[in-house]
């Protein structure tokens, strides 16, 4: 009665097979260079420290790594922090010191486009050597360092001597939720930030508002919340919150990315923010809907400038989001003030043109700010001659179609994140993560000088469906594909049947952190899913 | 950036248009009838009670019913539970009971295919007044009870004059849990089965055991588990495991079929019970490998014998499922004993009759112990001639094939089980629910004799991509749509779109009972999933 039977086989085959070896390679994503040895180390909570190396720039109260070290040992022992009685400290088991030297200092800033993850592992008879550039190198370093570790059936610990050589392939590896749609409580986003570190994510794009709502508490404008959210109180992001995951995920070092989207899915704006949006007209009269925000009016920059100028200084990054995606010409098409706008323009029946005259305005506002816009490829279709530093976020077509995109974009000089291929909002039945696997972002018609305008790629987890009761199982370890074609060498990671067992191995290490992962097929953790 | 616009928009407003009424129609599924008036009471936790009519066979004591009012006390008034303050009795609030009368006497026993659900349910002031037949038509009327009761934005309670004459449309109304492909936890059955009974399912149709694991822990033969599970403590039910499943059904008015299905799916029973899976062979010698159960083999129906006496006893269900489907011949051809075994019966080379061979005598055994035998569409599919009082459940093939299925299977007097448009396991992106909505159980060519004979449908959760971390987000609400379908009646629920904002609205209920319910859409509930 179950239809799966010849994938059923088959694959059970490969999980079984991933069970019975006593541990399959170590880390995802794959490192870029691994040497394992089967010579093992026990390693005895008790007797095992985390220290910063004498060379080290950075030392004990190093934010950063400080909070690492205490995060990472729970992960490193969970029954450690299970148990209630002291553990003896048997005399048997050689002390175990993961020494951690960064070659920069700096512990208070936040991740950035430039920084460098870089790091190098050895791990040797009673020690570990974790060598980085940067704290955030550091940081990947624990991250792997972690996953070698594993316990054998007794629930002794385990680690093999090893020699790691890493670093990223792409500097922009994203993840988008959508807090609009559907709102996500902030412990569903902080756990989001915390398995994205698992798989290496290094930006949280923050698509935080959109037609259905407004849950960003701004400072300038409250009534944008008050009167756009769900619920003034219980569906809203206060600042305090803001704070929380930015602080939260600079401690991860991932970026956070807003996006204040415009002229389009701003439905909810209109709420709290009176001639903000366009008035549709039905033959002569105001028809009582509204379009996308009018761009007719020096008011609407006002506001819009108040409002980037209060983003900048809420989000630190140097990226900012705005959008410019889907936007509906029919209602400023009905919109007589409009036409008049348009025809003192110039702009002719071309309503493209008053679209790039809008968003010029916003990215105009945003260069002033310092900060580098990504914008949603509409932008770019429209509108070649867009500042040459703009983003592009690729998030349409077919295969075929984005590989075209790309062409013309890298070709125009303009730096891509690639978005299309990993809408995983977008399920269906079976191991559908062996797509997004298979991608090959660089795979496009263009110069060597092109394909490293490909600055990285974007998981997408769109809220029409999803809210915190299926975020989490929805996400991973789906979007685990993407973490590691965004990271690792894609010459030793594209056969999915090998990446299976793998995956397999680091969903289960997912569920012993409390991610409740989903699983990929038939069979067991020997830790499940303990909540409910 | 996010596809969906068109019907983004369509639906927003139907999403919206639920959330600004004061309340949707409050049952789902919907009853057979319903007149409600705009006449609306106060209640009040204080002043509210559940009595026994005195005209009622029940009266304290009776299990079912004292636990009911127990539970259904919590799910009317959720703040009260949550209050820590005592509540002072505000002397304007007057009382309100609800009478609970039931014509015949019965509180200890289980409920099954004959059991009488009907109930009718009068909201007058002050009172409501529940009348049944038995006690399970007891637990539907305080289900929609429950249902009927709402709270305005000042946090009180409110209920509306409402008449309720209802009754289930078919008898059977299943939904199947696959504890092999994935080990689920207790407590995740033990909340299945809560929201079955919010969607008033009747039975849970356990398939217990499959080629992956057998987690069903034997008296018998304790090996099965001990070999056969994933691991021989922690993945397995225990007869106190299986005694607190069937309990908590029983409490819900839900019985408990379980599925030993053979002779295929059984390769983890191999594990514990040597002999009992034929030896595949290549060439002359045992290759290593096994097949579906040995059927020419005495120790085959002794151990079979002894297993379904032990499943008699455990489950007090008249039903047991099985199973019967997906034999492949091609071990049994291979084998030189089973060859002999089939010159010797004079089957030739059809190996459909060895397989008919080995399920007449299943049927036989659970025949001799009084149960009725459900059987997956293979056994009929294969041989017509099995014994007329044999269940069928169709689980496969397009519409037009099921239906003709249909049709031939009750034209040969067999009463038939519809579960293959309901494998809800199988996910897509969107509004999946609206095709197990349209389905039509009697839509077939046949005799009004023949319609009468599909006792109901079942919703399938198979356990290849199911486990603790994403069974309650996939099953809910998906399986309310079957639930409506096989409850309520056709001509008053085949349009979606009026189903839509009520099934929003009972998605929210579930939420507010704790069943981590996915999105129908766009939107948020007054009170969000809180767990995680």
């Amino acid at each position: 009665m179950s239809h799966t039977r010849t994938c059923l086989q088959l694959c059970f085959l490969l999980v079984f097979l991933s069970y019975t070896v006593q541990r399959v390679n170590g880390v995802w994503p794959l490192p870029q260079q691994t040497e394992e040895s089967a010579e093992r180390y026990t390693l005895s909570p008790q007797l095992f420290s985390f220290t910063y190396g004498t060379d080290s720039a950075v030392k004990v109260g190093c934010s950063v790594l400080d909070a690492a070290f205490k995060r990472y040992f729970s992960i490193i022992f969970p029954d450690f922090a299970d148990a209630s009685e002291p553990h003896p400290v048997w005399s048997q088991f050689k002390g175990f010191g993961v020494s951690v030297s960064v070659k920069s200092s700096g512990c208070d800033g936040y991740p950035d486009e430039d920084s460098d993850e870089s790091y190098k592992l050895s791990v040797s008879e009673g020690q570990a050597l974790l060598r980085s550039v940067s704290v955030w190198g550091a940081l990947r370093g624990l991250e792997s360092l972690s996953q070698l570790v594993y316990q054998d059936d007794y629930g002794s610990y385990f680690i093999n001597k090893t020699q790691i050589v890493d670093f990223p392939r792409f500097a922009y590896r994203g993840l988008l939720l959508d807090t609009s749609r559907h709102y996500l409580p902030l412990h569903a986003i902080l756990k989001t930030l915390d398995a994205m570190s698992y798989s290496k994510f290094n930006v949280f794009h923050w698509h935080i508002v959109d037609d259905p709502s407004f849950p960003y508490q701004s400072r300038s404008f409250p009534d944008l919340s008050n009167k756009g959210a769900f619920h003034p109180f219980t569906h809203i992001y206060t600042q305090t919150d803001i704070r929380r995951v930015i602080e939260h995920s600079r401690m991860r070092g991932i970026r956070v990315v807003p996006e204040f989207d415009s002229p389009g899915h701003t439905q909810s704006w209109g709420k709290g923010q009176p001639d903000l949006l366009t008035p549709c007209y039905k033959g002569d009269v105001p028809s009582g809907s509204f379009g996308p925000v009018n761009p007719t009016l020096d008011s609407t920059y006002n506001f819009m400038g108040r409002l980037f100028k209060e983003v900048k200084s809420v989000f630190p990054d140097s990226y900012v989001h705005i959008g410019g995606d889907e936007v509906s010409f029919s209602c400023w098409m009905s919109n007589p003030n409009v036409g008049a706008f348009m025809k003192k323009m110039g702009f002719g029946k071309d309503y493209t043109k008053l679209e790039s005259f809008y968003m010029e305005n916003i990215m105009n506002m945003t260069a002033t700010l310092n900060k580098t816009s990504i914008v949603w490829q509409d932008v770019f279709d429209y509108h070649e001659r867009i500042p040459q530093d703009t983003i592009l976020e690729i998030w349409k077509g077919t295969t075929a179609q984005y590989q075209a995109e790309m062409s013309r974009m890298t070709k125009a000089g303009h730096r891509v994140v690639l978005s299309a291929p990993w809408y995983i909002n977008h399920i269906s039945y079976g191991q559908d993560w062996r797509y997004s696997y298979a991608i090959q972002p660089q795979n496009f018609t263009g110069t060597e000088e092109q394909k490293k305008l490909v600055i990285g790629g974007e998981v997408a987890m769109w809220g029409e469906y999803v809210d915190a009761t299926n975020l989490t199982p929805r996400l991973w370890p789906r979007a685990c594909a993407a973490a590691e074609r965004l990271w690792s060498d894609e010459a030793k990671t594209l056969n999915t049947d090998l990446a299976f067992p793998r995956l397999v191995d680091f969903r289960c290490k997912l569920l012993r952190r409390g991610i409740q992962a989903e699983p990929l097929f038939v069979g067991y953790c020997r830790h499940e899913y303990n909540g409910l």
